[in-house]
């Protein structure tokens, strides 16, 4: 189901292609999270057209709404939301620990309420299977312990054990017709345990891997280490998923360290406060200086955003609250995204992709309002 | 510059055609309202492919926020939000009259404050012009004095000799090249006051007329009325304009009276409380009813919304708070009402527009809800 293509000299970027249900994926990849069945404030039509592959959903959110009574009668979460390419589903198991209050964690799962309405609801290793095996999603998550990055060595540790225990107990559920199950690797930046874990969820075969407990509010350098201290575990052969990263400079140096997959709220949650990316870093569109800067957002984008509307303009729109302009800086920052993706597979392709890492970090300047959403993205 | 084609036996029905400098308009039309330069929560291509012929802007709120610098760098409204087809501007008398605080009323024009920050300004009708002229819309409206439905006879007479001599004034304002500029008639519900009215801006020789002091929270017979005694004093070979209306029912209604140009916030303004118009009245999209509802908004609707998503999905959108959701009900929304327009003009052709508006509004069950907030959208 995963074709290493092509690796990179001197780096470990590779070129692949994951192959679903639902169509093929070229990896390094974005994919555009829509946690609740929707990439917030963007459509399909448009979403194809700046190039997304595959978006993703989340267990908890749906299971809680619109429930799985209504998707099931629509024929799974393709057919409600009309996404015909790949959907990958997180198993709710992050969302449990961080948005859920949890009132007991048991054996086979926790008991948490939820954080909408307080009702008692129970989610584990086998509800979050069945639930994704409902959705039909292309790719599923095992339902993992996902702890803080501030966490004690032995809740790091147990964390890790219940990750792996609840591992084996996902990968004997059934799964829908060609679904994938990846594994999650917790455990910190303790070389030993991501070892460990990682060890242990190759050990039960999983279709990929993702590296979790990073995107937590951490620090940029341990988000590094904790990658790094992962991935020589991981089977050359299957993808690697790094959750919930990154700016578009992290994506890079990701790929640059062996990841293939990433998916990240940043591009929408941004754009709702006016930040739009671009090749240099981002960018307040809102700014007194684009009041009369009559230029796209980004002069050599092929997004429909840049295409049709000026600076000037979309600071009109967000300043006066008009929908259209955190529209139009939503299709813009995914396009960035996608087309970093994009601009990764074509240098690995070609045998320059440590100039294009080089020279992208070099030109990137990340702002600090950006690394802030990314820690308070932790909430997704 | 307007060309009647058809007229309905046994109604005052009329099928025309209006040339502006940025296209053709067919009438009876529906007028998209871009208030702050864009048509809320819609796209321009998605206004395009719905079959938009003309949207508004607004004079008071464009001159408050960008400012007119900025439009004026930008090279006019049309190239600062890139609408290449027809735009009628408001004057910004309604909204001085209605949002703003009023300071003084003085012999040309008002001093007023901002609704926004308090600040002081001066609208009149050489103030009106120039930002209209400087806007480069295809048709200006005089600045006119709307006074509420509720004033007394002697209010109403006051305003409408203001009115007249505004008009005059505006008539003598020097235009963008090609712009049309219409008179609107005020004079409440009162026959002689709307007649010297309209018999005083016809003399001014207008491109068009329009009917002002409607959709300010009076009842609907009194909207009926004020049309009725005022449509017959204005030229068969020009084109009327009802402004701010109305449902769908009110515009087959008013097409009926002899009106050609509507416009009404109701489409994208209810659309963002979950409200969609169907052919039999409004749906309240969040009710439970939809919850597994499957079928379009509309079965025979053909606009992007109905192509692509079930109520059951939107429902859910509105629910949880997705922006494409109140989006999908501004496409659909709008699209009910251009193509309720299409099908009055079809008939006028056919011969059949009698038949067409008795079965419209038969099947119209207009609900209170829509009713309040046509009256609520006094505050546009």
């Amino acid at each position: 189901m995963f074709d290493l293509l092509h690796t990179a000299p001197s780096t470990k970027a590779r070129r692949g292609r994951l192959t679903t249900p639902h169509g093929v994926v070229d990896t390094p990849v974005f994919m555009s999270v829509g946690t609740q069945g929707s990439v917030k404030a963007v459509d399909p039509r448009e979403l194809r057209e700046l190039g997304t592959q595959i978006i993703l959903g989340n267990t908890y959110h749906l299971h809680i709404r619109p429930g799985m009574d209504i998707i099931r009668a629509a024929g799974g979460l393709h057919n409600f939301i009309n996404w015909p390419l790949p959907i990958l589903t997180d198993s709710g198991g992050f969302q449990v620990f961080s948005l859920a209050t949890i009132r007991k964690i048991k054996a086979h799962g926790v008991e948490f309420r939820s954080h909408l309405d307080g009702s008692l609801l129970f989610l584990g290793p086998k509800e979050a299977m069945q639930i994704q095996r409902e959705l039909g999603s292309d790719i599923a998550m095992v339902f993992d312990d996902c702890p803080p990055h501030t966490s004690t060595p032995r809740e790091f540790r147990a964390a890790v054990e219940r990750t792996m225990r609840w591992a084996a107990e996902c990968r004997e559920q059934p799964r829908a017709p060609g679904q994938m199950v990846f594994g999650i690797v917790q455990g910190g930046i303790d070389p030993h345990l991501r070892e460990e874990c990682a060890k242990s969820l190759v050990a039960l075969k999983f279709d990929g891997y993702a590296i979790g407990g990073v995107s937590v509010g951490e620090p940029e350098p341990e988000m590094f280490r904790a990658v790094e201290i992962t991935e020589p575990h991981l089977p050359a052969d299957q993808p690697r998923y790094a959750m919930g990263l990154g700016t578009p400079a992290q994506m890079v140096e990701l790929v640059a360290r062996g990841i293939d997959m990433f998916d990240c709220v940043l591009p929408t949650r941004v754009a709702r406060n006016g930040t739009a990316f671009t090749r240099k870093g981002s960018i307040s569109i809102k700014a007194g200086a684009y009041k009369s800067d009559f230029r796209p957002i980004e002069e050599d984008c092929d997004c429909f955003a840049c295409r049709h509307f000026t600076r000037a303009y979309l600071r009109h729109l967000l300043n006066v609250g008009e929908i259209l302009g955190l529209r139009m800086l939503s299709v813009h920052n995914t396009r960035m995204f996608v087309r970093t993706m994009e601009q990764a597979r074509a240098a690995i392709e070609n045998g320059t992709f440590a100039e294009f890492r080089r020279d992208f970090v070099a030109n990137y300047v990340p702002t600090q309002k950006v690394l802030l959403a990314r820690a308070a993205a932790a909430d997704r």
